[in-house]
């Protein structure tokens, strides 16, 4: 991965996701070891909308690893207000910083970030696009707590249908098959069609859909919970009669397996009482630092940074059921781009596209080889940079 | 003090600040030696207001041990804005950092983020309600200045009603004792009834209340000015009329005793004439050195580390009068936090307490044991994050 | 120039800057070597308006030297918004710095920044005042890609009226002489008089003025773009019919040299065609790089922190021609605002002078000592901070 950039989880097949996690481990068990990893390395955190958390995460990782930090934390305390394109300060820091981490309101914000950079580019979260690190952070927490994520049982509850975060870990866990899903969500907030199709394209991997976690929390493996947000409602009767019911609290918790990780990816509002904090079920603080493991696996990796002492997978691909590779999926995100040669004269539909806001940007498009792809369940012309079909 | 959390001064002796005072003078006398002292460490400094100040004397301390900083300067810049708790997010950030430096605009949202830490949290301001570190600036500049800060008459001239720092600087040094107060203010900005029950509970300390200046200065050791804000006054009429008496200058400056210290909280306006500066009575500036040089003996401190060849005072209580270890102060906030069993079904009436804005935190009370505690003055119930009166 | 400020150019000979740059080339070439140059030293970063291309240039300079930053990116995150002044601020900031960079909106901040700190105090731009690094990064970048920037033909292009970087650019190659200026802009955008008079005083340099890029882009050793921005003009018609006659695009780029690098400090808006981007002689990403090379350098300089194994210039003075030092600009901003011992009852007549926003600042001027003197073109008093007229 040394020299790559991470703008999907596309852009590395699972035997690589797989490597990161073997590498999280070893960092957690050897953290004086490889404190002096990345020694001389700058990462630049350049995040367009404010995310502590996540912003956070990757600043620690790399200060553990023995690197610097420079960067913003929010678009108001950047050159953006000038009018400067991302395009051209990638380019500017690319000539700063050895690795960039980036968060960008526009989808497709990072994809252009990548192209224009001369050295790795991590994506931090892109609109309501992708945010690959957090998917990585709940396999680990996942990985930890039940010692697989395949032959699972999975309880997804709560917004199921805006929640960028749980399409990606679907995604994500159907490329290595074998997972059971439970979409526990209010009839307004289902998963959508698509993402239902990527369940369904799996050999392995099956799923079911219900309104009521109470009914199936006791046949769940690891459940995770995302919040259910007033707005999405179109009036406030029905958001506070829904809401309660995929509150997760200490009496539900009764109902549950004795060693069920409880996943969110927080923040959360009042989706889990705060008693369940103290059960040793919930997972949700653990999988903050997981995340941090993984970043620091990531930013060394995509640096070509060894660990000191680090014994690889050695490029052995472990994984049982690679769907994902099957589709051609694991080329990348550049591949994707090269390979994109139609210029369209019009603009993406998609108002929350890069394409709409950056300058000089060409729009562009790909065309879906294959009617049964996996990852948008249509034949047709998509834009390259949010993936919104264009026709 | 390691793995402990500072919330107030409260949580720690006065044997024990005299011991960052002997470990600050170490620091400054031994830069080189200690920078290596907090390797690999991380400290987080969450603002959620911004205190330049502040936040970049708790930055540069954690520096110049050799330890790594992340953080936000401004609520604006965090998570808040998503409505992420305080409790939340100091659980996240557990994750992440060895030891977590918090100011808040609400009083009491320390103790609710030491609470919910798993390192110690260190309180840089919560509100008006409590700034430790400040205080310890004070005192290490009396020491550095005088070589004392017992047997002392200090003048405190300005806000007196107002001013967190003053009280909180009152409170302490009647901890030591021996210390005598003349208090210089307007009728309208007075010390308030209660901070000077503190002094009259001292056995040891006494004060006399002034409206001038200029009739006291030539008495005092020290002198600790504080801002005259407009926004106290009702008319304009009335602050400009005092405004100028409480601005000190050079003519005034001839009154005083040759060595008498000048200190400031800081940010000054106009109450001390710029000429002062060159005063080599003006110790305002250099009070800000002290101010780091403590937090990094408080830093160092709460995380255990050790300073190369430092030797320590060694556990003796080198306090003449300890009046407060006698009021049983001594056990810290969480000792308080954890005795305090009543729960109260309403709210704090302080429209400031972090209760009010706080979700899921459950409103507790203490109730003062004796009728006189040196603290409040009063027996009965308070809130046990704000200390303000419940009944 | 251990421990000196840098407020302008004028504070350092052209010996000094030569210095600079081959400290510069030597870091290029020696990045491992010189990792520990600044080990243990913080250097705060104060920024009252956000600009995020310098602050990280900056930064990661003094990161990549192996010192540490603190600081603020922007106002709103200062204590400036209590009123502090940046006489205290600095006075403060000494404490818990070893060198300060600093922006501010208001001319002639920076010269009150070096006067109250203790520690050297770096420019990075105090309102369309000045900007001594920007210079120093187009300096080093002719030298990279030309070997030289005495005995060139250089175009500037775009908007020569209000561009700082433009006039500082021409006034500092002035002084070391043997330049050929050709001005291109509209006729609204005009170099100023005193800038053109800059040049006439010069023995050896000259400049032609011209409307069109196209006619003598094939003249050119070197081209330096700037940004016409559409505020500048008072109608849009104005703007539209003018703007594009000053993009560079491959087209033009086919008349230029082979070798002619294209130089602009940015952000561009539109005023060079991406595509152009790609073609060799695009130097504004370089120039970027070569701007944190010579804070490097300049930042090891003011600390007196020396670069293992450099071999310096030696004090030797290589320039050809130094029409400065015959003005006397060599004495520096602080030997000028020493000896301006005029003090004015009124105010600078220029609202964007510091003196009109800080407190307790002594308006001061100083006269010009002869009437061809270089920099400003008249006899007179001037301001002190801003440069502005006063009579």
């Amino acid at each position: 991965m040394a020299g790559r950039s991470l703008v999907t989880l596309d852009d590395i097949s699972t035997g690589q996701i797989l490597e990161l996690i073997h590498k999280a481990r070893y960092i957690e068990s050897n953290r004086e070891k490889v404190a002096g990893t990345c020694n001389g390395r700058v990462l630049a955190t350049l995040f367009y909308e404010p995310s502590t958390r996540t912003r956070l995460s990757f600043e620690t990782a790399m200060l553990r690893l023995g690197g610097h930090v420079v960067g913003f934390p929010s678009a108001k305390l950047s050159s953006a207000t000038k009018g400067e394109t991302v395009y051209d300060t990638l380019k500017v820091v690319s000539n700063y910083a050895d690795v960039v981490a980036i968060r960008h309101p526009k989808e497709g914000a990072v994809l252009v970030a990548a192209d224009a950079a001369d050295v790795p580019v991590i994506n931090a979260g892109d609109g309501g696009h992708m945010h690959p690190t957090q998917t990585l952070a709940d396999l680990a927490t996942l990985d930890s707590r039940l010692g697989r994520f395949t032959d699972i049982t999975i309880g997804l509850c709560g917004d199921l249908r805006f929640g960028r975060t749980v399409h990606s870990l679907i995604e994500t866990l159907c490329r290595f098959g074998g997972v059971r899903f439970v979409l526990i969500s209010p009839e307004e907030l289902r998963t959508p069609r698509y993402v239902r199709d990527v369940i369904d394209a799996s050999a392995t991997c099956s799923y079911v859909e219900t309104g009521s976690l109470t009914d199936v929390i006791g046949d769940l493996d690891a459940l995770y919970m995302t919040r259910v947000q007033q707005e999405r409602f179109e009036n406030e009767s029905d958001y506070l009669r829904l809401r309660d019911t995929y509150v997760l609290d200490t009496e539900k918790m009764t109902l549950a397996k004795p060693n069920m990780p409880v996943l969110h990816p927080l923040p959360r509002v009042n989706e889990i009482a705060r008693d369940v904090d103290k059960d040793p079920r919930a997972a949700y603080f653990e999988q903050t630092r997981q995340g941090m493991l993984m970043r620091m696996a990531l930013e060394s990796s995509v640096l070509g940074d060894e660990l000191a002492g680090y014994d690889p997978l050695g490029g052995v691909d472990l994984t049982v059921h690679d769907d994902g590779a099957q589709n051609g999926q694991d080329e990348g995100s550049f591949a994707r781009l090269a390979r994109s040669s139609i210029l369209i004269d019009g603009v993406c539909p998609n108002p929350h596209c890069i394409t709409t806001s950056e300058n000089g940007l060409e729009q562009r498009c790909y065309r879906i080889v294959t009617g049964d792809d996996v990852r948008t369940g249509a034949a047709g012309r998509r834009c390259v940079y949010c993936d919104a079909e264009l026709d």
